[in-house]
């Protein structure tokens, strides 16, 4: 049985509606893998190294969560950990499209993994890693949606100078 | 960690777009309970036996699945069932507003249980059981949309007279 | 190739929007029918004579659309007017829901026959039958949302006593 | 100016959602009537003596908010208070459908009267009156869900006999 | 209470949809600023000069208007006019996704200012400024969506050489 | 009548969805001109001639579908047909906001044109061109959503190298 989860993203910040669904998540499975999604195409803010510590210090205390980066395709992934499920959060406000498309095509690629989607606590419902790096990079003060040493380093990359 | 999962429902009759999801999360559970929510104030086409028989024949063949019905909160009923799983098939087409409303409400009521979302095949992504009674009503062959003995038992109580 | 298509709908009472899409369908087709489902289950405010002669006033002038009732599955009264195309209106505030399921049903039934959906003017975007009947027995003036002679019969049967 | 805002609905019963909406549209205005909608056809639960005194229990220690009922339409009842805002609550999940509707054919009504749209607490954004009521009958404790003395109410009209 | 309301949004260039929002706005507070919002990271056609004059030109006649340009935070600059309410537009075709997120967040920025959303003219619900900027630039007259001073300047920045 | 449609896109590269709708419009018209957008704006995979040749081999056995590219707008190429309907496909997973945008403005631009949306098989419901070129950049088979000459050509452009 499914002992074994995966999360995959790009995480580029975590914000506290990642952290809620990797507790939740790692509540139901013996082994929760946190996979990074590492991409040459995109241009993530933060640095594999940064986000992979982020994530880390986010998940201390968290014994049987994992923290890893992986290339490719997230099911290729999901695979080489013997598991077959990946884990998606569904806020209220999502982009449905973008996560339905990506579990069907996931889907039709490994027929064998599942996609579950879990909701994050309702106080995180509006979270976006794209907006609050927009606000922070306007001066404000993102300490009510990332943990402090992802505020702090927001803050040192984006905050405006005086 | 989670074993057992439930999937409740009322299934009104069971559809093949139910079955699809039961086959998906029979996958990741030790074992999974199909719950048939019984409520009075609902005017239900079938009999709570008649669906459960319609449900138990349907669930032939996956030996880690239950059939029961049960009365009052599903969150009771999972916390009886020493589950803390609740699953939920979502559909591209889907009530997300009652979905999304029942999630969270149930959080609220039993903080340890998750919801968790599946997506049945998207082949089934229309089936609606209300729709199904509608058209057969109306003279409709609903034997893909439904496993024949359900298909025989609508026919029974809804096919037009000659 | 197709020279006629089938508006179908319930139409308790017709309003502007589904006079905007019977004259925009009417432009693309041959011949037009516009056919008033009659299902017993439904409890309509008008009879089908009622309905039948509102739609017919409504569609005078247009001489290549004809105004019938049926009974059964749309698909079959599509087929019985050796149609292909069943037209539907998708308003920007629409239920995207039972639309999409009834298309594919309706083409799961009938694989040879296509759902074609149409907008109407962004003026009628937000006219239902249910909530013009809803305000007008409030005591509403409802004449810029259907017919004078709608209006009319609106008022006399469902207008509050002074 | 608009010195008068009305908020109508039919409030059966009051929820702690609705209250949100109350406190934040009293900030805005300095007069806010709650506008119980009183309609002979729908049946609700709580008869409009109760549900008014829920309402104004609610709204004790706010000196700008009114609470009436009224019959007829709601702009007729925003004109008699010489306001010209209709406010109603948006959550995220929403029954965005109907509130369109509404607020574009009661402008279509009249002309001079705009709805606005405010959103509650995100930790409202789940509640329904319509669930709220079904899971108190089936002995569900809702009292973070609306205040003391609407779930004493709820439960003596809905609690399931031991 | 709330004499003054802040418009915000970067207006590139200003449409007939945020003019008639304007004009709605304008009728429910004494004075509504229309707040330009000025991001060195969006990279806009017009200049914020251009887009300023655009606005003042649109707004000729409207006495409670002001025209301003702003950096930094929203929340910030509708603080620093003594004002507690955002006005935004809310199509039946929207970026809800967008429109709520920014709404929740600001309220976490500021938890005394609130956001109001009223809904432009049907007419203009399909109106928005990346469409007409596309098409302008394939050749389209805009004059139905822009005033006649935007479209001639659309035209001069955007239309195609003969 | 309307003997000929026009189904216009970017088809970059053409999927086993946009074929699907090109069969379906083949049967309702005399003649459907698949008609491939030229923008210089946009930064397509694949070139203008790539992209007709896809097309092409695509449609290859559909006597009265005809394939072409237009420069302007979709509108004055439909007119230049002789033809009065747009077709577009509408998944369940779509982009309504753009689709219902683009509708309208092109109502607004040549009143006399009608754009029918036509829903595809609903095992297409996920395929989106972007999202396939995504995948098959990671390494992924999109053997299932594309015809095989276009992935192998998708192959070739993006494959990773080893």
């Amino acid at each position: 049985m499914n002992k074994t989860a995966v999360y995959p993203g790009t995480f580029d910040p975590i914000t506290n509606g990642h952290i809620d669904i990797i507790k939740r998540a790692a509540r139901l499975y013996d082994t929760l893998y946190v996979g990074l999604a590492v991409s040459q195409e995109k241009k993530p803010l933060f640095t594999v190294k940064e986000r992979l510590g982020f994530i880390k210090q986010a998940a201390e205390g968290m014994p049987n969560v994992r923290v890893e980066f992986f290339k490719g395709l997230a099911v290729d992934y999901v695979r080489s950990k013997k598991s077959m499920v990946v884990v998606r959060g569904l806020r209220m406000i999502s982009d449905f499209e973008y996560e339905f498309q990506m579990a069907l095509t996931n889907r039709k690629l490994a027929d064998d993994i599942e996609t579950i989607f879990m909701m994050p606590h309702e106080k995180y419902a509006y979270l976006s890693s794209k907006l609050i790096k927009e606000i922070v990079y306007l001066g404000a003060d993102a300490s009510s949606f990332v943990p402090d040493f992802v505020e702090a380093a927001l803050r040192r990359k984006l905050k405006k100078h005086d």
